[in-house]
């Protein structure tokens, strides 16, 4: 009888939904325990007890980004999966919902309403404007499907991955420079790896042409958040809308707060909904029980 | 060697466009002669010229809408076509956009930043919602299908025609009220005629769910403007997105500048690119040179 530790803030959520989804054999507990072989959790609230189960066998995380669990201090002697296939279609719709306020005007048209004038300012089209994605796994794919829905060019960074059928062309290492000229939207959906570090940086920001727009739903630390700063405040590039943060919630002295043109979203883009969560971890139980390979396995070496 | 008009505020781009297209006898006079046969132009900008122009046979209109044509005192002994197929890509990303905005609590967040507040308040999702669809013609097709890209159910009102492949159900004279019952958007892409004339009024919106957002793109005159504020003010409806108006420019003193959760947005959702426009009418010359029938063409009667 597989013993279940839940850690989550909506821990009582998915209790209930793994009760009524009647699993077999599956006792969840109320707290760690040295006979715990499965952890389905926050990766934030997981490092804390990892040390209190001697038998962990696999940890499923809640999230997207395990990052908390990649501490090399930290034991890794477990199958880690993480949860895929959910966030996509929620990033999708952030990135469409920013990109067409900025074309649509939707922001300067409201200021327009609140004065009481009738602003007939032509707005753009997202058809026919090139976007970039910074990373191309399961969520950018279905970005890039959306792109491509709405009519957009669609370019590809990736290590080596060529998986989409909606991204137009592909580039790899040494070639950010080329992929970024004449993006009208930079969007990066990079995880957080050594290789992602501050790859957005002064040289990739000054490639893009003064109209372009910079969407960050993927870590904090892809970004020179300095470099931004600048490029924003001299008016380099026409904005950018930032979800994460190297540091969050941001402090309240970051120069964000008082930076041109920049939207912030606090980390809010693709929710964890419990019911999208629960699915996953029920369908990969069933396969543990079954003694099968588990889905969405994360590689502790690469961190995705 | 036929004689063209051009009526519209962008008659020099639109000379242009046709001079390089190169048409075949196209002659382009620069004002109303009693040769000309063709004119194409802005709807509004017609009327007066009507009845200088004996020779009239083809009316090409700029516009998708061409109420000021179907007055009953004007002249109708001619073809007359209007621009379709352009406008269904500019609405979709128009609803979509301001759809997320809702979901995605855009306003609400952008307050947030503003007073440096880190705003984690969990947002909604387009996944899963049911959408309806007043008119589903060329442009309620092609938000139909972006509705149902973003995993929506869909429901179509229309006389009696069922063509789009993306609407999951048709509703049709006389199941109005079933149509509107339960849905989260209410959606308007109606044009003006005696059947569309207030068919949102009082008792559409009080069938509408509490948390429904209605949207109106079609023409004003399908709104019962004073049922709407009311049920704006007492939060009958959480939310309106209005593009038209009976009155265009809204009067300074219209209630709809002071309704609550109520965004106006002023005739800009689909506006006419003249690159797109000028390609409908170079394509209706070449059918009218070859002696073929006309695409688009509006039935008077009907009023589109």
């Amino acid at each position: 009888m597989p013993r279940l530790l839940i850690l989550s803030r909506d821990a009582e959520d998915y209790r209930k939904i793994l009760a009524s989804a009647d699993l077999p054999d599956l006792i969840i507990e109320n707290s760690p325990s040295k006979d715990c072989e499965i952890i389905f959790g926050a990766p934030s609230m997981i490092p804390g007890v990892l040390n209190d189960l001697p038998n962990l066998r696999w940890v499923q995380s809640m999230w997207a980004g395990v990052e908390p669990l990649l501490i090399p201090s930290l034991r890794k002697d477990y199958v880690l999966t993480n949860a895929r296939g959910v966030f996509g279609g929620l990033m999708s719709e952030y990135v469409i919902g920013y990109l067409l306020a900025h074309e649509r005007k939707v922001f300067s048209r409201r200021q327009a309403q609140l004065s009481k004038t009738w602003d007939k300012t032509l707005t753009g089209t997202l058809h026919g404007k090139t976007i970039g994605l910074l990373g191309v796994g399961s969520i950018g794919e279905e970005v890039a499907s959306a792109a491509k829905f709405f009519g957009m060019n669609v370019r590809g960074f990736t290590r080596s991955s060529e998986t989409s059928p909606d991204v137009d062309r592909y580039y790899h290492h040494g070639q950010l420079s080329e992929f970024a000229t004449g993006l009208d939207y930079l969007v990066s959906i990079l995880p957080d790896t050594k290789e992602t570090h501050k790859i957005v940086n002064t040289e990739v920001l000054k490639t893009l042409p003064s109209h372009a727009i910079f969407i960050n739903v993927g870590r904090g630390t892809s970004l020179d958040e300095a470099a931004l700063v600048d490029a924003l405040n001299q008016n380099r590039i026409a904005g950018a809308v930032l979800d994460v943060f190297e540091q969050e919630p941001l402090p309240p002295n970051h120069p964000f707060w008082d930076a041109k043109n920049l939207i912030m979203t606090f980390h809010t883009s693709a929710p964890s909904f419990p019911e999208d969560i629960a699915k996953i971890f029920i369908e990969n139980y069933r396969l543990y029980l079954a003694g099968k390979a588990l889905k969405y396995q994360v590689d502790f070496e690469k961190g995705y």
